[in-house]
C-alpha cells in the first residue's frame, strides 16, 4: 500500500540503507548548529520555545489523564517547574488498543514513512531539545544539540531503515506452484502480512533520553507497534516533545495519535513495573541499570525485552607512538560529559613496568601523571571546560566520586568549577586514582561518573586477560587499546572479539572511544552482560513483527 | 574469506535466496523416491544401511563417552536395539569448546558452505534416513521419506539461507570518512566481524526429529555456533546420523567434529535439563509440549529460546461449494500420520443450524456424517490405509483416544487396523466426537492423536470468535475456513491476523492444511503461544550471531 509519506522520505530511506550496508560515514540531520542549516533565528526561537514551557503544565491531550506529575530539575540549577499529564494505566491502555487497529493495518509503507516524518519535524526543532536535554542531563549546550538532536535522530532513522530493510524483504503475496509429473500443477495464490507484535514500552534514562529512547521508539513504530513512552523521571521532557510531535504527525496523516503516549510519572513509585507487567506490553527498550534492567529480563516474560545496562569500559595502554596525543585524547574521553556516558572508559591499565613510547620509556607513573596533565590542560580554562563537561547528573555522581577518592592513592582530584552563566550548576572534573591489579573489587564495578582508575598490572597481556575476563562478567561497551607492537594488537582483537565487545584502537585523533556512529558503528554488541541488543542491527529489529500469511487454491 | 564448498554449493544458495525473496514453490531436494533420481539401487541400499545398525552400538567417535545408552522401540513393533554413546556433559562441553575455536574464526562463507555439504550428504542418504524416521517415529514410509527427508532439508536449507542473507549483509570492512569543514575530514578504517553466540542446543521431537530439528541445527550452524543435539529418547536414530555426517563434514574441511555433538539419554532422566541450563548454552532451539517449552523459557536464562509448543488447530465450515471435496480434504488432515502432526487439524466448527453448499443446505449432522464418511471412504482398504496413518507414536496417543471417547457422541469410532507387514504395529482410524460450543473446558486443550471435535456453534461469526480466542489463549500453528461468501473469508483474515496464525481458505484439492512448504510457507508465526518463533524468518536466525568492530584511524 503506498502512502504519501513513505513517498515523501522514499529517498532518505534509501540513503540510509545504503548506509547501513557500506557502514561509512552518512547523516541527513546536520549536526551544525548554525543558522546556514536550521534558518536564521532557529537558535533563538528554539531556546524561546523551551522558555516558554517552563512552570507550566505540558500540553499533551492524550486521554485517561488523572492529574499531574512532574518535579525535573535542571542539573544547572533550577527547576523547570513542567508538569505533565498523570495516567490512569487502564484508560490509557483501553484509548491505545482503540488507536491500534487502524495503525496495525495501515501497512510497512505508512508506518516507515510516519515515522521518517516525525524524524524530520524532530529535526527541525532540534535547538527546543538541544535546550531541553541540556536542562534535563545536564550535558553542555554543543553536546546536546548533537547527541541528543541529530546524531539521536540518526540513530532513530537507522532503526527505521532496518526495519523497513526487514519488513520489504517479506513479499506481500506469491504464486506458489508446484509440479504433479503428468498431473496439473498444484497452484495457490498466498498473501503475506506483517503484523505487529502490540504495544511496545520505551523506558528513557536520566543521561540521553532521545539517543538511548529513539532507536526503540522508531523500531517499535516503524513495525507497526503502538508505544507507550516511559521517560525517567528527571528527563521527561525531551521525550515528551517527542511524543507531542509523534501524535501530531499521526493525527494529520490520519491515524489515532494515541498509537503514541506518554506516561510520566514520580520517581520511586511503581509505574515502571505496572507498566512491563502488562499483557499488553510486548516489547520493552530499556536503558539503565544493571538491576532494573535484569529485573525487565526476569519478569516481563511476556513481552521481547531489549536492554542496555551497566558496564566497565576499559582501556589498555601498552605503548604509543606518541604519547601526549594518547593522553589528549583520553584526557577528552574521561571529561566529556562529566564521564556520565555509558560508553565513557574507568579503567586504564598500563603495566607496572611502564611503556614505551616514540620518545622514549615512561613509567607507570609517568603514564598517570601524563594522563591527569592531559585533563588538566584540557579543562584548565572554566569557560571552556563547563563546555565540555556538562554539570553533574544527579546526587549520586557526587557521593560515589567522593567515595572513590577514598580507594587508593588519588593521581589527579575532582574539582567544583563555577559555570559562569549557572553559578547553581554542580560541576566537577573528573577523579583519578591509583589502583592496583589486585583491585578487582573496586575496579571491576561499574563507577558511573567522572572517575577513572589507572591500574598496574604485571604485563600488557595481564592487562588484556583482566580486560577480557571483565567484559564477559562485568560487561562493557567500550574497549580502547594503544599499542605500536601489531602483534599485541592483534590479541586485543582477539580479546575483543571472544569477550564480544568494540575495539577502538589508537585513538589518537578526533575520534573518541565514547563517541559511536550511526549507519557505521554499532553501539553494543549483544554480546556481553552490558546489551543484550545492539543499536542498530537485523535482530534489533526483526522480533518486533511477525508474518501471518493465508493461502487459497487458484 | 572464501571457502571451497561455499563455492560448491554457491548456485544453490543463491537459488534459495531467490525463493524466499519470492515464496513461490522450489526444492533442490528432490520429493520423489526415485531411482531416476536417487539412484539405482538407492532404496534398497538405504533399507540395508538401516538394517546394518539394528541391534548394534551406533559408532560415534565423539569425546567424553562413559556408556552406552538406547531403547528405540519402531512403532511398527519391535526394538531396534541400537545403543549410543552416553555422554560425561563436562567432558563433552571441554571437548566442544576446543572445537569451537577454531570453527568460530571460519567465518561466514565456511559454515554456510559446510552446512550446505552436510545437507547434500543427508540428502544422498534420504533413504536410510527413510527408514530411520519412520521406525522412530512410526510415519509410513512414503511420509517418512519426504517429510523426514527432501522436506526436512528444505528446511534446513532455508535456515542456512536466511543465515546467510543476514551474514552477507554486515560488510567485512568500511572506511569511514567525516568531513570537518575546512579541516582534514576524520577518516577510519572498521573491520566488522560476526561471531556466534556460543552453543547451541537442539533438543529434537519424537514425531519429526528431522524436519523439525534441522532449522535450528542448521541455523546455529550457519552462523558459526556450536551444536549439541539432545535427541528425544525415542527417535534418537535420525539426529545421530546427522551428527555423524555433519561431524564427518567438518572433519573433511579441516575442523574439529566436535562442533557438533549427540546426547543421547534416556527418558525420565534429567539431562534436557542439565543442559538446557548450562552456562555454555546460548541457543536453544525445542519442539515439544508447552510444559516442557515453557520450563526452558522460563529456567534457561541465559539462552536464547526459540519453541514450539501445543497448540489446538481449527477449522471453521460456513459453506461449501464442493462439500465432498471439503470432506475429502479434512478426512486425509486428520488421518495423515494418525493425526500426530503438529499442524494437524482438532476443532472443527459448523453453525448447529447447518451450512448451505452449492448443492444445497447440509444439517450440522449431515456436515459431520459427510466428514466421517470421507475418512472412512479414505481408510477403507486396510492396505492403503496404513500407507497414511502409520502407526501411533506411543502410549499416550492411545490413552487419550480412550479418554475422548468419553467426552460427547461419537460420530466416527477409532478402529485399529492390521498392518499386512507388521502384525505387531499399532494402527488406529481416527475418532470424531462431537461437541457443543459449550463445552471449552474440552476442546480448547490439545488432544494430540487422531481426535478431532466437530464442534456445534450458534453461527459462522460465533466460530469464528471461539477459533480467535482459542489461538490467543492455548495457541495454534493452522487455522482452516471453508465459505462460499467472500464475506466471512475476510473476517476469517482478519481473525487470523489478530491472532497471528497462518490461515488457509477452501482447502478442497491436493494441498492440506497440515502441510507448510519450505521457502513458501511460514511454519508457526511466533505471534501465539503455540510457538515463539517462526520457521523461517529474519527473527529465527538474526540473534544468533553478533557483530563485533574494531576501528583505527587512518
Amino acid at each position: 500500500m503506498p502512502h504519501p509519506l513513505f513517498d515523501r522520505h522514499a529517498p532518505t530511506l534509501q540513503r540510509a540503507l545504503t548506509a547501513i550496508a557500506e557502514r561509512g560515514y552518512w547523516s541527513p540531520y546536520s549536526e551544525a548548529p548554525s543558522p546556514r542549516v536550521y534558518g536564521e533565528g532557529a537558535a533563538e526561537a528554539g531556546k524561546a520555545a523551551f522558555d516558554a514551557l517552563i512552570d507550566k503544565p505540558f500540553t499533551l491531550d492524550q486521554p485517561g489523564t488523572v492529574g499531574a506529575v512532574g518535579r525535573e530539575v535542571s542539573p544547572y540549577g533550577f527547576p523547570l517547574g513542567i508538569t505533565y499529564p498523570k495516567a490512569d494505566l487502564d484508560q490509557l491502555f483501553a484509548a491505545v488498543a482503540a488507536a491500534q487497529a487502524g495503525w496495525r493495518k495501515a501497512g510497512p509503507e505508512a508506518w516507515v514513512g510516519v515515522c521518517a516524518e516525525i524524524l524530520q519535524r524532530i529535526n527541525e526543532q532540534s535547538f527546543l531539545f538541544a535546550n531541553a536535554v541540556m536542562h534535563t542531563t545536564g550535558q553542555a549546550f554543543m553536546m546536546a544539540f548533537q547527541a541528543g538532536g541529530p546524531h539521536a535522530q540518526d540513530r532513530g532513522l537507522e532503526a527505521v531503515a532496518y526495519a523497513w530493510a526487514e519488513m520489504k524483504r517479506i513479499p506481500a503475496s506469491a504464486i506458489w506452484e508446484k509440479p504433479q509429473g503428468k498431473n496439473e500443477p498444484l497452484k495457490m495464490a498466498k498473501q503475506f502480512r506483517i503484523v505487529p507484535r502490540g504495544v511496545g514500552l520505551v523506558i528513557g534514562c536520566c543521561t540521553f533520553p532521545t539517543w538511548n529512547g529513539f532507536p526503540g521508539f522508531f523500531a517499535d513504530l516503524a513495525t507497526g507497534n503502538a508505544v507507550v513512552v516511559k521517560p525517567h523521571p528527571a528527563a521527561i521532557l525531551p521525550l515528551a516533545l517527542t511524543v507531542r510531535i509523534a501524535r501530531d504527525v499521526l493525527r494529520e496523516a490520519g491515524f489515532a495519535p494515541d498509537v503514541v503516549t506518554l506516561v510520566a510519572h514520580e520517581a520511586g513509585d511503581d509505574v515502571a513495573q505496572r507498566l512491563a507487567l502488562r499483557p499488553e506490553v510486548r516489547l520493552i527498550d530499556f536503558t539503565g541499570s544493571s538491576a532494573n534492567g535484569n529485573w525487565l529480563e526476569a519478569n516481563a516474560r511476556q513481552a521481547q525485552v531489549y536492554t542496555e545496562k551497566s558496564g566497565v569500559n576499559q582501556i589498555v595502554v601498552d605503548s604509543a607512538d606518541d604519547f601526549k596525543a594518547l593522553a589528549r585524547n583520553v584526557a577528552f574521553s574521561l571529561s566529556l560529559y562529566t564521564g556520565q556516558m555509558c560508553t565513557a572508559p574507568q579503567n586504564i591499565y598500563v603495566p607496572r613496568g611502564g611503556i614505551e613510547t616514540a620518545t622514549g620509556h615512561l613509567s607507570f607513573d609517568q603514564v598517570a601523571a601524563g594522563i591527569a596533565e592531559a585533563v588538566q590542560k584540557l579543562l584548565g580554562d572554566p569557560a571552556r571546560a563547563v563546555e565540555i563537561l556538562g554539570a553533574v547528573v544527579n546526587d549520586g555522581v557526587l557521593q560515589r566520586l567522593e567515595r572513590a577518592r577514598g580507594l587508593g592513592p588519588i593521581v589527579l582530584d575532582t574539582q567544583p568549577i563555577a559555570h559562569p552563566l549557572y553559578p547553581q550548576a554542580r560541576i566537577r572534573t573528573p577523579l583519578i586514582v591509583r589502583l592496583d591489579a589486585a583491585d578487582g573489587e573496586h575496579y571491576l564495578a561499574e563507577w558511573f561518573g567522572p572517575i577513572a582508575f589507572v591500574i598496574a598490572t604485571d604485563s600488557t597481556a595481564a592487562s588484556l586477560a583482566i580486560a577480557r575476563d571483565a567484559v564477559k562478567a562485568h560487561g562493557a561497551l567500550t574497549l580502547s587499546v594503544y599499542s605500536r607492537d601489531g602483534g599485541v594488537v592483534d590479541r586485543a582483537i582477539e580479546v575483543a572479539e571472544d569477550a564480544g565487545v568494540a575495539l577502538s584502537i589508537n585513538l589518537t585523533g578526533g575520534v573518541f572511544v565514547n563517541q559511536s556512529a550511526a549507519f557505521s558503528d554499532y553501539h553494543g554488541t549483544g554480546a556481553n552482560p552490558a546489551a543484550n541488543a545492539a543499536l542498530t542491527d537485523s535482530a534489533f529489529v526483526a522480533s518486533r513483527f511477525r508474518v501471518v500469511q493465508h493461502r487459497v487454491h487458484i
